[in-house]
């Protein structure tokens, strides 16, 4: 497999790791001379590119790790530059600006759920992805098969799960869970710095402050350039999680006015539940079940089962796709952990109208 | 030294292993008899008593570790079967309800910033408090020095920072750092669980979430009986905390609906800055110096000291009490960590009126 990497900081350079560890042969581009020089030397790349184009020239996928701001063009650029047989992903933390880029049947956005506190390539860890959910948003009407297919392989060899998902789903999301706690945590270190201001003697100083307040500002003030390009790029989906959070804290107020203490347990109660819940989600269990689906030969068709599963939280083990012979049809095998994970998955793909064949 | 544990969950656990680490003899009391049973089992008590007049009886130092609910009770008891040469405090997250209490002066109101995320005694650790800061809310007005001493330099043998700071101050304080973030991650767990409601199909999943979420949402239902006592001890501040919380993020809703992606980054970046003060805040350097102060023996003299530097971020390493022969005035003997910090204590303590004592 020849894999491209455009763009190679922290998750740039650790995609190359990971992609040479799994056995890839690994090209890259990066604007900046010095940062290309150094992904060579720390073995994230096989050979370094003069431009963009000379990286891409005969990879079979392509991932471009170009900042929010950037990736239209950089993705633009990519497509052009790659064969009819490749596929090119990125990894940017919003997914609808790069609409136009899916309109390719070639183009599959991506999106890891991993990072490290600290950036640029000489934090890259070819271990970076194990575990890890990497986002996936195929089209349902254009994306090939086989380039999805062998995308979602190549994510597993890095040892992250894909999950494919909507990409105005995916960008709701992630106003959710990760804008949002971000400009929070930037709120609150804010505002904890603020109770400097008002000591007697006007001399500054902080307050002392305990463990789980360091996690609550962990994020704070993070990459300053790339964040500010993510709250832009995603301002419409992070404003409706700021109206729900504004709503959801007018419910707080009112029970601490009254003094509700049985309201704020039931409230606290729920919360706790709520969390085991979302902490809990990435635990599959039981044995792992194949499933084999009858498919035509379409674009966006695995995009459309992938989507399906992804969405209604099915995690999708492997996948492969095999053709029939005269190409006009062809099976996908799906392997998924778990007997009700496996149960859902068939109801969903049946329920999609695509027959299942038997062993 | 004789110590007493009123309450011995976590951090009453706790407080008799380190104590008894540190040489203390310490007697408890639980209003739960298996709880008590099992305190003895796992030594963090020398004896178990049946009342909590029993534990406290000959005590020297007693800590009241009950939930905020019960505290007053607690601390009104352990202050009327206490001697006249006893110290008595409490671990309380809110400090302004024992302002009754403080009328006595040998009541000193403490808050050490520990946890874990295990609950009950069966969490103790020896070393819960190393390198922790423990607030303490001393009576500028009648708390006495001597008592004062005790405790901090108990405070000391756990291993934690001892830091004087005023009442009212501290819940402020608290409400931002540590009620209106666990609001928060209340907040942020419901909201992301609520995602699930979306789904076309009326299936629950829910989403997969990545490590920062992981972290924002870790104090999310903490447990609810304790927290609502706290919520509601301190509704006022956190209500206030609130406030600002909505001007802060009315602010940041106008430069996502202006697009305006240099103010963001400017945000950002001072953010960062406020952050990275806040987490190295804990950081002294420099050799300890001695100060020697010279004070008049009455009430609140040695709570005055040490609110005044507490509140302008002066850590008082040690402090020892040395009464002059006629006991009508004393030296109080302070070590502070770094040449500014240690500069600044002695600003302090002449701007109060207290003559410094040469070698």
């Amino acid at each position: 497999m020849r894999v491209a990497v455009i763009g190679v900081g922290l998750i740039g350079g650790s995609i190359g790791l990971a992609a040479r560890r799994a056995g890839a042969e690994v090209s890259g581009w990066d604007p900046d001379e010095a940062v290309l020089a150094r992904a060579l030397e720390l073995g994230a790349l096989d050979a370094g590119a003069e431009e963009l184009s000379g990286a891409v020239a005969g990879a079979e996928a392509v991932f471009v790790a170009a900042p929010v701001g950037a990736l239209g063009e950089a993705v633009a650029g990519a497509l052009a530059a790659a064969g009819p047989d490749c596929v090119v992903s990125d990894v940017g933390s919003v997914k609808r600006p790069l609409a136009e880029a899916s309109a390719d049947e070639r183009f599959v956005g991506g999106h890891p759920l991993a990072g490290s506190e600290g950036t640029g390539v000489e934090h890259s860890r070819a271990d970076l992805f194990e575990g890890a959910t990497w986002y996936l948003t195929p089209a349902r009407t254009s994306t090939a098969g086989v380039l999805y297919e062998r995308l979602h392989a190549l994510l597993r060899s890095f040892g992250a799960r894909p999950a494919a998902i909507d990409a105005a789903t995916h960008d709701r999301l992630m106003a959710n869970i990760s804008h949002l706690p971000h400009v929070l945590a930037n709120v609150l270190a804010a505002q904890a710095a603020g109770l400097l201001a008002s000591d007697d003697d006007g001399v500054e100083r902080l307050p002392a402050i305990g463990p789980s307040f360091r996690d609550a500002i962990r994020v704070a003030g993070a990459n300053s350039a790339i964040w500010a390009d993510i709250y832009t790029s995603n301002a419409d989906a992070l404003l409706s999680a700021l109206d729900e959070l504004g709503a959801r804290l007018e419910a707080v107020r009112g029970m601490l006015a009254a003094g509700d203490a049985q309201a704020l347990r039931e409230w606290t109660d729920l919360a706790r539940a709520e969390r085991d819940a979302l902490l809990g989600e990435a635990i599959d269990g039981g044995s792992v079940h194949e499933l084999r689906v009858q498919v035509p030969n379409r674009p966006g068709v695995i995009a459309e089962i992938a989507l399906a599963l992804g969405e209604a939280g099915v995690n999708i083990g492997d996948l492969t796709l095999s053709p029939s012979r005269d190409n006009s049809r062809g099976v996908v095998t799906l392997w998924i952990g778990g007997e009700r994970q496996a149960a859902r998955a068939q109801e969903l793909v049946t329920g999609l109208g695509f027959p299942l064949v038997r062993a």
